[in-house]
């Protein structure tokens, strides 16, 4: 054998693995000297260092034995108990801290929901677009993914109606989704669960941005609509640090034990040592006082985003506020194709995330995602301006 | 709906989860009072706090925005950098740090080596008996397990040969397994690569107990003897600490980008916190002058333990006395049932795992494991004598 020769078979699921094309693209544009709006990192300013510090120093001087021990898979019960408690206070939510699964951030979530609930060819229903990542987790266990007709306001409740027969569930985004910042309205969610339980359909509810809220409080979660019905992933990463990979399930009951058989068998716990820091950064009160503060900047590099896009891209591109999380999402004159437009923004000093990946089916190739939370004010407008040069030069050669 | 109706449909590999059953059994044993050998936890004890305490501290301080922040999916740079390295100088394998992959725990590893590897029906070759855990994490991927025969040194390399036509691979643990203890010879491991090699069959090598040997180090690792046909799994769980959960995968260079992908999907990256923090815990050389403590005090307690079993149970079970690892393994007389017996040892005051769990098939119902690393020696003699009571009445009533 040669080196490249091996005596491995791959499964059929590895097929449907790729490189996380983000990623790829990350590779390129994080170059020193791009101001790059693709990658959607949380700015390392708002990490509560300091918190953290004496959060470990705590956890190793009065449970260090605890810290570094096996543990339950289930999560640490006080960081168990402390969610559902924030869900029912913050978020109107109706959950026991029985019903909460402790995971490697919300991404293991989305991998334990499939693995749970995903046959090879089973149908999953998404939004249009969605969360890549969800698509990456859920594609190793072989679905037939759906694109739902979706507005601003989220998918259309007839589409999911129509759509729903025999699908396995819905994965929806109601918050300021990743990558078009979209919320869903009130009524809106009431209609989308109405469809849902009427055609006996589950939801898959993934909330990462809720708290990251810049002029209201979003409405509840589907999941406090219909508990029974919806497996709600919640994360730590956007209001504390992603590094500490801290997400978590609300299971309805019924589905509780089988997701947890599969966490065990992924990877035993998750671990304990992160999870009574963050409990000991979380007990204090932290997220009080901290999350305003991120909602506070991330404001401002909104504000100074949409300035931004107004004076150099107006006429350029179509854009809509959004009132929360992490990202513009931008539409490009008909004819325009962002995938193609990367290596000359990257030439001209800047870096996007072309939209198309973040289609299950159909992508349209004139949409791009811009973050603004990770680059400060005065390089989002360098950035914003050198991708309008990009793109009036591509206009006129249309 | 009442509440225990719910809308989900569950893939059909959830019908192959189970709850672990050794955690079950652990939960009703650990109560106090009970001398528990049952547990395969590392004594905490052996934590090293003062390094982890030092270690985090300077993380938080030297790199806090890297610590927290989201990072790569392979793992931290100087981490695989270090494994690969005591690989090679330890181990006396080839690897480059390019192949390595950095898991939560060794558990992960086995999980993302079956979701590439491993389709409905694959057949997947294990030792007799294997690691429950294994078991547990290849069950979802709905493989067809074949025991092979085996004695005190290991797989018969004629029957790995015999099943190895068209078997995805065979699970292999060849140093102070558990839960028997076993350690393969060297000519052992040289018959089983060569059968492998011979019939094209790939190994998944697991190696969470190789640096816990008590009198002679175990030979090099099977993958130090075909690089090309073993993916290997390391584990700090048992040198460091488990609470953590870092562990290692090294896969042969064409393997590794689907695992790479697959832990993608799986949750974006193992804790940066973690690797950085046992990243400094190991540049200083903690592990040179640490292990040796551990192997001190575990051979101690596995001294312990002989001493206590030759006094109470020769004549009552037989066993071989473990050069490696954390466990004893135990054959009772014909006829006696370990599972039926364990309520009574519990009443007794002392628990132990009943064999039965680890077979993938035809179960020897007499056996069962002792571990002598999580209780200290006075007790082990406590915990052996009450279970030689339990058995001497056993055995009258055969």
């Amino acid at each position: 054998m040669t080196p490249s020769q091996h005596p491995f078979t791959l499964a059929r699921r590895a097929e449907r693995m790729n490189p996380s094309i983000i990623r790829e693209i990350l590779k390129v544009t994080e170059r020193p000297g791009i101001v790059s709006l693709a990658g959607g990192l949380p700015s390392a300013d708002t990490f509560p260092v300091q918190a953290v510090r004496d959060a470990t120093e705590r956890v190793l001087r009065e449970s260090p034995r605890e810290a570094l021990q096996y543990a339950a898979s289930e999560g640490f019960e006080p960081l168990r108990e402390w969610v559902a408690s924030h869900l029912v206070q913050q978020h109107g939510m109706r959950v026991d801290a029985a019903q909460v699964l402790i995971t490697n951030g919300s991404q293991q979530g989305l991998d334990l929901a499939a693995k749970v609930l995903v046959d090879a060819d089973s149908r999953v229903l998404v939004e249009t677009p969605t969360y890549l990542g969800a698509l990456q987790a859920f594609a190793p266990y072989e679905p037939t993914v759906e694109a739902l007709a979706s507005d601003h306001e989220g998918p259309l409740p007839e589409a999911l109606a129509a759509a729903a027969p025999g699908a396995r569930f819905a994965y929806l985004l109601p918050n300021f989704q990743n990558p078009t910042g979209h919320v869903y309205t009130e009524a809106r969610r009431e209609a989308l669960v109405a469809a849902a339980r009427a055609a006996g359909l589950p939801l898959v509810e993934d909330n990462p941005y809720g708290d990251l809220w810049y002029d209201t409080p979003p409405p509840p979660p589907l999941a406090a609509l219909w508990p029974q019905g919806v497996l709600y992933l919640g994360s730590f990463s956007k209001v504390l640090a992603p590094g500490l990979r801290l997400g978590y399930i609300v299971a309805p009951p019924a589905l509780y034990p089988k997701l947890l058989q599969a966490k065990q068998a992924a990877d035993l716990h998750t671990a304990i040592f992160n999870q009574r820091v963050v409990y000991e950064v979380l007990r204090h009160g932290l997220l009080e006082t901290h999350v305003p503060t991120i909602r506070a900047r991330y404001k401002a590099q909104r504000d100074a985003m949409e300035v931004a896009l107004e004076r150099h891209l107006a006429g350029l591109a179509q854009w809509q506020r959004p009132v929360g999380g992490m990202f513009f999402w931008l539409e490009l004159p008909p004819g325009l194709d962002a995938m193609a437009l990367l290596p000359q923004a990257v030439e001209a000093g800047m870096a996007f995330v072309p939209g198309e990946p973040f289609f299950a089916s159909a992508p349209m190739r004139n949409t791009l995602r811009l973050s603004f939370v990770t680059v400060a004010a005065d390089r989002i407008e360098t950035g914003v301006a050198a991708l309008a040069g990009v793109l009036r030069r591509a206009e006129a050669a249309l």
